[in-house]
């Protein structure tokens, strides 16, 4: 998806990261150990890790520092994908191009993969190398943006909202605690490694909750517009689901008109940071043009 | 349960601790708040937080240092009952008294719910006043405890087992993983607020291991022994389920001599620790002879 060197650099980092974390698939209890590593390695765009190491760039962070909080925040991420494909959630078969992980294995093993990945996600950041103080700084964030009030209750107001008709404000609402949360604690992880600012921070933060809203309408729009085989998962779903979402809400040119806006947004939040800030600047182009 | 004057303190140190780092159930989004409120305020035995009081006061920590693991403890514990009782895993309706959380709720709110306490307990532990070295330790032993290598393996080998017949060593492993990780991580997140020696870390890991072994000898005798209203979930639940069991491998006679012997180790643990100990003692003596 990213052609720069450093981006497939970063890539490969998280990548080996999350392979070492990740418990060995002959040891046992075998099952659970494979269901993890097919939920986690199983390809993905990973980008909650480039987002991590895009916001350590921009604030002069080291990379060794930032491969705990990305391996730590795609763990999170793909601990929810696995819950929210449960039958009893969105129920999804098919995933990142592949079986899902209740489809592959089963149920309760899928349950317990998604809950181990979760406390896996904690023990990476609090044994990773770095400060005690930043490593609390770290876990905060994400234990945060993964619960009640992030990533969790942003899940349990999706499944309210299915079957009925939120306004956009309880749209946005919805996205910024289901994928904005995790996205922000992303840019944040990788920003604090970096020592930021207060102000360096906030803008940042800008960044991140209008980067994370253009790849939810993004989204939105290929359900509709793409088809499984382009999306690597089940396309059509939303509105079979009769969720609401931004082409139903504002029509497909208002929804494009929306993620035009937000991409804006993000722009004028990193303007100050002049050419440190260019990878999140592309990270943010790929949000809003990506193809699946 | 205990009625000594001190015990009755923590419980109530606790309970307060738990109130309050819990969402509130008039807040949006509601059923998530309640079903995680219904989860962690239906009462229970709190065994987990009484041992992190009882081992900071082996060891010298200050009350108001144990809240937060106290507390985070006892997450974890109550977000693993609420995935244990679901449908695709032991499928149960009665928990502590009461309907268990999908029943009471729906199958998806008790997935995010329990979700959602996990990421709960690693908050409270980053967001304590304790110094950050010692968050940061109590962070790596409550995330290892929950995960692959702890809880959730131990249910994995849990479920693989059902229906198949284990030996005493495979049931031991079994039990070391699924309650005794969590009991372990309890005694020494306290006695690490203690700053407790590398021995001492020891000695009291030994007491707990010994613990926990006892304590889950006495569940499988309790499925037997008791009925439902006594026990506030579903007796005889394991031979329904051809789970191995003590009772079941060593015979009854057989499975309350295991239960003195461990019961032995525990105090031969303590020894040297002295009247300090005392209330590590008292909730072994509880663990031994609980009657629910």
């Amino acid at each position: 998806m990213l052609p720069e060197p450093r981006l497939a650099r970063w890539l490969q980092r998280v990548e080996t990261r999350l392979e070492a974390a990740l418990p060995a698939p002959d040891q046992s209890p075998q099952h659970l150990h494979r269901a993890m590593r097919h939920a986690v390695l199983g390809g993905g765009k990973r980008l909650r890790p480039l987002l991590v190491y895009a916001a350590g760039e921009a604030t002069g962070a080291g990379e060794i520092l930032l491969d705990a909080p990305a391996a730590a925040v795609e763990l999170v991420h793909a601990f929810s994908l696995v819950h929210d494909d449960l039958p009893a959630m969105d129920d999804d078969s098919l995933r990142r191009g592949r079986p899902t992980v209740h489809v592959a294995f089963d149920e309760a093993t899928a349950i317990l993969a998604g809950d181990a990945l979760q406390a896996l996600a904690f023990s990476v950041l609090a044994e990773s190398p770095a400060d005690p103080a930043l490593r609390v700084a770290w876990l905060q964030s994400l234990a945060q943006a993964t619960g009640a009030r992030g990533m969790c209750g942003g899940q349990a107001l999706d499944m309210a909202g299915t079957g009925a008709a939120l306004d956009l404000a309880g749209l946005e609402r919805l996205h910024a605690l289901k994928t904005g949360a995790l996205i922000r604690s992303a840019v944040r992880m990788g920003a604090l490694a970096g020592g930021a600012d207060t102000a360096t921070l906030a803008r940042l933060d800008e960044y991140a909750a209008a980067l994370g809203l253009a790849f939810q309408i993004r989204d939105d729009i290929l359900d509709i517009e793409a088809d499984s085989a382009q999306l690597g998962k089940t396309a059509g779903k939303d509105q079979a689901q009769e969720k609401s979402t931004y082409p139903a809400l504002l029509g497909m040119d208002g929804a494009k008109a929306r993620l035009h806006e937000q991409a804006e947004k993000t722009k004028a939040a990193l303007g100050p940071l002049g050419g440190r800030a260019d990878a999140l600047r592309r990270l943010a182009e790929f949000a809003v043009a990506r193809a699946s």
